[in-house]
């Protein structure tokens, strides 16, 4: 069944080094594949730290190019045998993770943690979406909505990791949140916030124009706070901004900003939950006596497990949540690099790249 | 119902300043009120703080001496006209806080998280257990079994602790468990996990006579960290000694030491949970990237709440935890200070001080 | 501080046997009592039991009449030396029973399962609300928003119920969820459901003017159960008419009818979650093969407990449900029992007493 | 990779109508296969339902026998080309039941309600491990340690019934569980309890012998009904006889007794925890109103999923919990239905049935 179509993709090499090549068509082998024509890929912070440093953790080996991207939404090209929830043509949004499924985190409901996951553009050896055609596991493609557009779909993705960090926090009915960054994540954190039946929602940002557009999305109040503002500060002026005498129940940190992590621990009420959500530098300070007296909950979070897909597609397609107005740009395939730049830059919110035309 | 009778106690205006006085007698003024006639008091290491420092957070003010002691056990000398549980004569242990029932946190059963908490031996104004006569409520007073000595007694608040930290950690059968800090509280941790069911049970301390102590009394195995050994050393060295390739599931740390706390977040595997139960410095660095990327749950520990007390005793009076070989000394009354020092410079584990004679 | 004021009530010494009456005033005794001037009280079906059957489980003793009535709204008339979170002249909605605070429900954040539960109109001693002044403890008085009045603060107490039933269920984002009655507690639940975020909401009642109201008021869908539908037929019918092949994932039965007992446990999805929240017959027949199987969570459910009136406020303050539309009439005290045979013949949903004038 | 041997097997037809057969060895397909040498198969209650009635919920059909046989043990023959956690010539148990691995269901978790769940000797069509060649998934295939017999694998079938069971039941340390049925589950949760740290542990069952046994197996205490003694007697009884005043904490129904699984309700306390774990008749009268004043949780049990083996293994490596006594004989496969009738018979407690030998 090998085919002869090239499949054109983008590859990165290392920091600055991106082209354009072929990669092998990916063919069905497994009855539940799916081969996925890729309409959308959108450019999330950790494309950045590819296209700058040549990775997040782990780094492009400069001799094993890899291809880029993992937000990606498109239309179904060609099914197994054994798929049953598809047919050709469909428009789908991709979760670009596929777990071991037989390790003791899959079968446990958090197949986020497996050790055998393969991930789309994870070094060394994962591609990603940046390509013509992707080979997908049917579970793991979700039909999307006839109403909503193939540039809609690639939200999916950034919209299932707000889920899961809101689920980790366990934000319950008429709870106060505070969201320290007004990027997608947080944006989208604060939409799921409010779905989820939160009292305020508090997004806090450097930049005024994003907390503009966090107040109009999702946000109930915001706080932008001056440039020097130590974490007690910062905690201290949100708490009275927002009459939360004694803290909010709910951070959720998408910055990875230091000073945003110890405010985020000092702004809590007693017994509150922090989820860090956003990926900075490796080692941060914390006031860990301040955590103890509290006796607060602080979580690490990481992508996106069992039924959090299910939950954002079920957000968009209630129209709880919209992420029309987050689409910034779309740029073509051959211009992925100036897509990447402009997300460098903090341009817009999503930038999105066409997939590549043939 | 005032009393002419001496109350003698024990004074402490700061650091290195402590002398025996005297207070009032209490007096029932509820019918829920307990006066219990104090045998033993327990040197914790925050005595240790007050003594060379005047407190840990909040300070003594010279001008308000404040009575010291906190775990402390002895016998009902007058009840109430409501008590129905406890009779003159019966031998107690303390639970030395009393919430105000009527907040939130207490009515949500978080009783220990309440703003209004009055907790023995806590600066501005709230006195401990030092004294011969000490009021409490009924119902923070527990029946000691006959067979358990007034010494034992007092060594049910530490087992407390320990006891609202596994809970905390939530401490599953099989799990393996890493404790730092093999003093009391680190040993009774190692005694409740094991109670709970842990398979591993892996002691790390500095000093070897501690860990020889530890593995006698419920560790399974030991770690020695050399001198400089980074957080990341530390990790792997245990996993490897211990046969935990994919890391363990629950931290319990129990010195407040930096690279402790590091290591912990090093040596946990995915998924896995660390509780903060030792104080230490106020500010930390912690290895975030870490704790999102394995989805970690990082927890403050304060104290005791619904139940723990309750579980203490139970494990006391089913002898799946015995605290007879933590006792190392026990002074007299006036000589308290030297009780102190003892614990200062780290001699024995759990020293006690005799209530005053008259 | 004793009053010569006449505080008029009215008992209940058995069925059908009612009278206008007096009571001694109500004194403060503790710096936390609130008196409460009653301003409205309102009939639930428990009512109905007392009034035609001399009550539920316990019944009056005719030797000791019982002032009747538990949801009841009031403005405060006099204040205990530590209150300090309301003055006179507030509007408040009054949770009507007072736990110990003492046992170790109330400790561990269950206090409705206290077994020394103080409860308005609760046979043998303990008087209810329909009176003029009523003593409560401050913590169960809830300060009512400005705009809400206090007819609608009597609808305080269902909506806890409500609320109490669905964090129960714990029904989350997305869920689909079944409720059988379209009374006051049936169609409460529906209007917490939503605000919960629950996908599918479908009200099923006998009565197809109720199902009409319950659409229009919070259901998404609504389903009327033939005659002689079986507990199967009533199950399968929903999951057509309503697309849920799998089931739903949370059923609240608020009837206490054993047919829609039985069709709630058929209804329900693998994993599902089972809430019994209506009264009826005290033996039914189950389907527990298809509970084993299916592996479902049935609970029990009573009264409210730690938070429930919070939420309930909250809800109400955010205008995420709106009670107005259930009040059907407001009758004066002397025409108590009119109000009580309203409510038996099934007329209005909410039927009102205003407190006695003098 | 066909193979020329004969695969020996016992098929069942109907009630009554049992056959030695031949069945078609099974070759490795997918990378993770195991083909297993079956050593013993255990016989459970459920087999006695089919050898009698011809299945439990659905029925074999006479034009297509099943192969019966679900609890086994074996020595691993061959393995795919993936496999690396066993090799040719491990003992193994097997867990006899491989879910889809991709429903909502498997990825959340809870794979025991895995709608497409492939479980062995289950009609119409899923053959049993009554043969000698069988084929597993690797990850369902568990290493026993080498001091544990194959006659005591066979045994961690029930024993992973008995942590679902419990775990379900969210048993905790110093809790009160009662536990209705000695038989080879009642007793392995009992032994379970005790591994969570049970206080008491109370064995109900008409028979003394069996009592007797589950005095020196695990259970602290004991109870038996006498013939006549409604619910409300046996709740009851089992309080004073255990001075259980308020109530267990848990309750485990291993019978399907109408009378037991209404005793169990009426004997919980407030706030109790009621798992069904046996299996009777379809429908039972349960005391609702019971149910719902106490607040009670019950819940329905259904096999095992995910950890439930790995900790049944856990307890057997670590000897918390040793199952070597429950095996009463042990029959060759020839004689299949005398070790079926011995069960009916209620003869012994596990009878076991040797592999075939060619």
């Amino acid at each position: 069944m090998a085919s002869p179509e090239k499949n054109p993709c983008l590859y990165l090499s290392g920091p600055g080094k991106a082209h354009v090549g072929e990669c092998p068509r990916p063919i069905i082998e497994d009855g539940h594949d799916v081969i996925v024509r890729i309409a959308f890929v959108g450019v999330c912070g950790s494309d950045v730290s590819f296209w700058t440093k040549g990775g997040i953790g782990a780094k492009i080996d400069a001799s094993e190019p890899l291809i880029m991207g993992h937000e990606a939404s498109g239309t179904v090209h060609e099914i197994g045998s054994a798929v049953s929830s598809l047919k050709i043509g469909d428009k789908v949004a991709i979760e670009p993770g596929i777990p071991c499924r037989r390790c003791s985190s899959c079968k446990a409901g958090q197949y986020n943690l497996c050790s055998k996951m393969v991930f789309a553009a994870n070094p060394p050896s994962s591609h990603g979406t940046l390509t013509k055609y992707f080979k997908m596991a049917e579970d793991f493609c979700y039909k999307l909505p006839n109403w909503l557009s193939l540039e809609e779909g690639v939200l999916v993705e950034p919209l299932a990791v707000a889920v899961h960090a809101c689920r980790l926090a366990d934000i319950r009915l008429g709870q106060d949140v505070i969201i320290f960054g007004s990027g997608t994540i947080g944006l989208l954190c604060a939409a799921v916030s409010k779905a989820l039946g939160a009292r305020q929602i508090i997004s806090v940002d450097v930049n005024a124009s994003r907390l503009e557009f966090a107040r109009k999305f999702a946000a109930t109040g915001t706080f932008q706070p001056e440039k020097n503002d130590t974490s007690e500060e910062i905690a201290r002026k949100i708490k009275e901004a927002h009459k939360l005498e004694e803290g909010a129940n709910i951070v959720v940190e998408a910055t990875g900003v230091e000073v945003c992590i110890a405010a985020g621990i000092n702004v809590l009420k007693r017994g509150g939950t922090f989820i860090q959500a956003g990926l900075g530098k490796p080692d941060v300070q914390i006031p860990i006596i301040t955590l103890s007296e509290k006796e607060l909950t602080m979580r690490g979070c990481f992508r996106y497990s069992a039924g959090d897909y299910e939950l954002a597609m079920h957000l968009l397609d209630s129209k709880k949540v919209s992420v029309t107005d987050l689409i910034s740009s779309v740029m073509d395939f051959e211009h992925t690099t100036d897509a990447w730049e402009k997300t460098r830059k903090g341009e817009g919110i999503k930038n999105l790249i066409r997939g590549p035309r043939d």
